[in-house]
């Protein structure tokens, strides 16, 4: 099944090239994906010309204007009606293309969508979910990942957004990482199904009935790196903290190694000989590499790649997104709420 | 000037041998702290006749009961009237001690105070504080930690709350680290006045009329790690899965290098090569033994020992105690919410 990726190649903070570098990556690969690349033309038709790749699969789609990076998404939308985001959100709504993915700002994708698709029924808010580094691994590749969501899509939940929450991570994970019943918790203070405020003990009851979740009940904060589950459900305010907490652990651990590397020749050789060990640490400094961030609840499939996106960023957000087509993630989440 | 320390000896993870084998050694320094040591009286006193110390500081309190770890401290304490950490508290009140410490459960500890002393004027709720480490160093003494609270005393907090904590802490971080301008920021998902809950804008509001606390806006996830400020403030359900989550990172962390050091030769050459660039990796998985989590918001020093408290982190606690009394924590947080 051929798939129709529209992706906004504008705003990141890498800027439109390593976009481009991806999608002509994208194109030479067997994969059966095309990519409406939306953005300021000359700019994206110039930049493709200095990459090989496969025409059939690529059109550049003009749109004039960009959502700017620290703005306030909200104005921005309003006052941008040709912004890239919405310009590819459009192709989708349109038909034109089955699933959005952008490199732009999350407030921008994430207010995009909500403006331009329909919620799925049954789903009163949107989640961003972020795939994050654990100890533990997960499914059949093993991978060293974990979802969470919301991160901040939706600040403060009732408990009926977390239900959502956690359906959609469920089918999400299901989907995209090939698990056939993933675990998924509720993130609180103690792991007793009284803990927590009045939304996540409530939601703690109702995903107890509900027999399409693999629900584990509560987890805390130890569990988040250590990957106890394979997703983990929280309100966005908390979810940004922590996963902004996750990276800033990463640098901290990045900066350690590389002071140590640059202070003094035996630790350099120290770090050599440890590459191997300590490929595990770096994979928890390099992990945004490894894809992007999908906004759940909407009935298309939309994917956040990340600010700093780099082409292979760019490349494995694309192929998620082909891949939760092709699967039918919001079919997916819809069965799971019908459960 | 000489202080007494009520010390509730038992209900520790690690048993009352370490926290005997503590009080022991701080009683052999030049520090004038005197130690009334709460619990199981003939137990406490077989342990201590195995250490060398001071006796004319130390004295055994005898109480016939202890607070369980990972109960409902609540009904613990209903029904145990003659529980070690009540004794201990008690004595504070009557007079006989000017401080309390507990090695035992952290519920337990703050229940028992709540029940036995008075809040100081103006301060609604207690809370409970973290010393954790961070990659920036702080205070003349270029300590490699911060202070974080509430974590876990208050789950939900009111603007009020907050102001009051970032007031505590302030004081606290003052007297105990010797910082005289204390930064203090407001834990939130971005660093703009209007970002976060109702509860959070409205007290950076107020935070930002206070002429007493150093308050430098919001911070978010990724400052906790680096420590971009001296005191970071949230409500307790945040902070509790803050905390926990920097535990379990240490963890793994840890996890990682015993790992790597147990697989290979070459691994353990790297890692002992490495070992002094390691120690600040290391500062992050020990720093509990630097200390104790102060209890805020009472008329009296209460602090908390970390419940895996070896020797070293409660003769630390004890000191930390003794140093709030002899500057007066209450009367500067008095003096903090008057400005």
């Amino acid at each position: 099944m051929s798939v129709t990726v529209a992706l906004d190649a504008m705003g990141s903070d890498a800027g439109p090239a390593a976009v481009v570098e991806g999608v002509a990556q994208l194109s030479r690969e067997d994969v059966d994906v095309h990519v409406l690349l939306v953005g300021d033309e000359p700019q994206l038709s110039t930049l493709l010309a200095e990459q090989r790749y496969d025409a059939s699969r690529i059109a550049v789609v003009h749109a004039s204007q960009v959502v700017g990076m620290g703005k306030k998404p909200n104005e921005e939308l309003d006052a941008k009606l040709d912004a890239s985001v919405l310009v590819a959100a459009s192709l989708v709504k349109q038909g034109q293309a089955d699933a959005l993915v952008s490199a732009g700002s999350t407030g921008g994708v994430v207010l995009a969508a909500a403006r331009t698709f329909e919620r799925l029924p049954g789903i009163r808010r949107a989640a961003l979910a972020a795939v994050y580094p654990t100890e533990l691994r997960h499914g059949p590749r093993d991978d060293p990942f974990a979802l969470m969501l919301d991160v901040g899509a939706t600040l403060n939940c009732s408990a009926e957004d977390l239900v959502g929450f956690a359906v959609m991570g469920s089918a999400y994970s299901r989907i995209v990482s090939d698990i056939g019943q993933p675990k998924v918790a509720l993130l609180s203070n103690g792991t007793e199904a009284s803990k927590g405020t009045p939304a996540i003990v409530e939601a703690h009851q109702r995903l107890l009935e509900m027999p399409g979740v693999n629900f584990q009940g509560n987890v805390e904060g130890l569990d988040i790196p250590r990957g106890t589950v394979d997703v983990i459900v929280c309100e966005g305010f908390l979810g940004n903290v922590v996963l902004k907490m996750l990276e800033g652990v990463s640098e901290v651990v990045s900066d350690i190694a590389r002071d140590a590397y640059a202070r003094k020749f035996v630790w350099k050789v120290g770090l050599t000989m440890l590459s191997q060990g300590l490929r595990q640490i770096r994979t928890m400094t390099d992990w945004k590499q490894y894809g992007g961030a999908p906004v759940l609840g909407f009935d298309h499939v939309v994917i956040k790649a990340h600010g700093r996106s780099n082409a292979r960023a760019v490349r494995n957000a694309l192929k998620v997104a082909a891949k939760a087509v092709r699967r039918d993630l919001a079919g997916e989440i819809a069965r799971g709420l019908s459960d």
